[in-house]
């Protein structure tokens, strides 16, 4: 039997997230195991890092499988996206040792939240963007990142129904920056709980305005109160970007993505 | 009577193009009617700039449209964005004198042409990018432009079912340039013949994976002939981006998109 490592990259917006639910519901998990079962010819079962919820999306998911099947790299990636929808593509696949997890083996998480700030709505990219029609003050914004760093107990950015057994994680990295009318969030957890990058992404939406100021992130978490976090942003802008695993495996170093966002805004790995 | 300009972007992907067919087929041009008829309370018939084909996108149209109804610019644009499909949207609205004309007072109208150049197909922006999976040597195709740029007849560049009464047409501006694994050709004329751009990528697609010569561009273009001139690149990765009039009417200077290109990689206006 072998393990096989992949990275997935998706629009999520036409998903109901990446997690398979009763049958009828279209999510991403369904669509790549029915893909990988066929170039496997048997059923496969993959896990996943980051359970990406309805209208988020990747660029680099990193799953893993099971199989006795014997197949290239190559014939695992290509024999794959030509079964696979438009919206779903596996960008890269390499066998690795039963000791990898593509869960519990994850070190931390990357995520984008890429915000269209104009006083006029989108048409492009309307559902791979979020719009904020106020303009955001970032230098407020980037007065509440301080607060958020480290780790805290983040039960004020919880979702309601998040089943992780702890609301302790640790923010390796949380930095936003600016390219003309995009503002994107960038976040780096061990792990993260349900909606936090969307809760974090509504709380400094609210300071960019001036509804709120910059010491208001910190109160909420220190509060470990979900009420008093503010509206959840749209799930459109969030992209699951990268997962780290310990270098031993030897996975493919892939740019971060949107494909459009440069890599050198950011570091990485 | 009031004549009004606007400013439009639209994702073209679920849409057969820009202007009216007949009933049944969807068309840009059919919602934005629909959209201002409804704002200005009275039927609207709309001139543009460019007459986009089924799949392709703007950023940068310009249309026009006379009408007795007295609204701000703020009620246009935001009245006919709440009438308006997700997927198009009015950016701007200006009163001009009836001495403007969308189309034939265009000066000049310039398109971007988006290539994802990565050996793996990807799955966000599928129908906002033209993938190509073999290597583009960017230098090689840049070597092909200037055969192209000036007054020529662009018969082997021209779709088969093109209307324009001439062939001859002059492209003041093309220019590569590249950001990571996207390559944009950038192209100003006059006016363009239909599916000249897209000839021009698929002519320059040839020439940067090696199957052509640099030289083979001016040769196709000398032979006036489309049966030389190779494959239409798809519609996916082109945009109209902006359309330039004579400076005494004023228009608003947008930017010229994708929101996620940055400004300063092209000279405008």
């Amino acid at each position: 039997m072998a393990r096989i490592a992949l990275g997935v990259e998706y629009d999520g917006s036409r998903y109901h997230g990446w997690q398979t639910q009763q049958v009828g519901i279209r999510t991403v998990q369904t669509e790549v195991e029915r893909a990988l079962a066929k170039v496997a010819n048997h059923p496969v079962s993959v896990s996943c890092a980051g359970r990406t919820d309805s209208g988020v999306h990747a660029t680099g998911q990193v799953i893993h499988f099971d199989t006795d099947a014997e197949r290239s790299e190559r014939g695992w990636v290509y024999g794959a996206n030509s079964a696979l929808p438009a919206d779903i593509a596996i960008r890269w696949a390499k066998p690795v040792s039963t000791e990898f997890h593509a869960r519990f083996g994850a070190v931390a998480r990357r995520y984008r939240y890429v915000i269209y700030n104009h006083r006029i709505r989108p048409a492009l990219y309307n559902r791979q963007l979020t719009w904020n029609y106020r303009p955001l003050d970032i230098e407020r914004m980037r007065q509440a990142l301080p607060a958020l760093r480290g780790t805290h107990d983040f039960t004020s950015y919880r979702g309601i129904h998040c089943q992780a057994k702890s609301p302790v994680k640790t923010l390796h990295h949380l930095e936003l920056f600016q390219r003309e009318q995009l503002i994107v969030l960038e976040a780096e957890a061990n792990a993260f709980l349900m909606h936090m990058v969307r809760n974090i992404a509504g709380v400094l939406m609210a300071i960019g305005t001036g509804k709120a100021e910059p010491g208001w992130a910190g109160e909420v978490l220190a509060a470990r109160d979900r009420r008093l976090g503010g509206v959840t942003a749209p799930p459109y802008g969030l992209y699951l970007v990268g997962v780290r695993y310990d270098p031993v495996f030897e996975l493919p170093d892939e740019p971060l993505g949107p494909q459009w966002l440069p890599g050198e805004l950011s570091a990485w790995r």
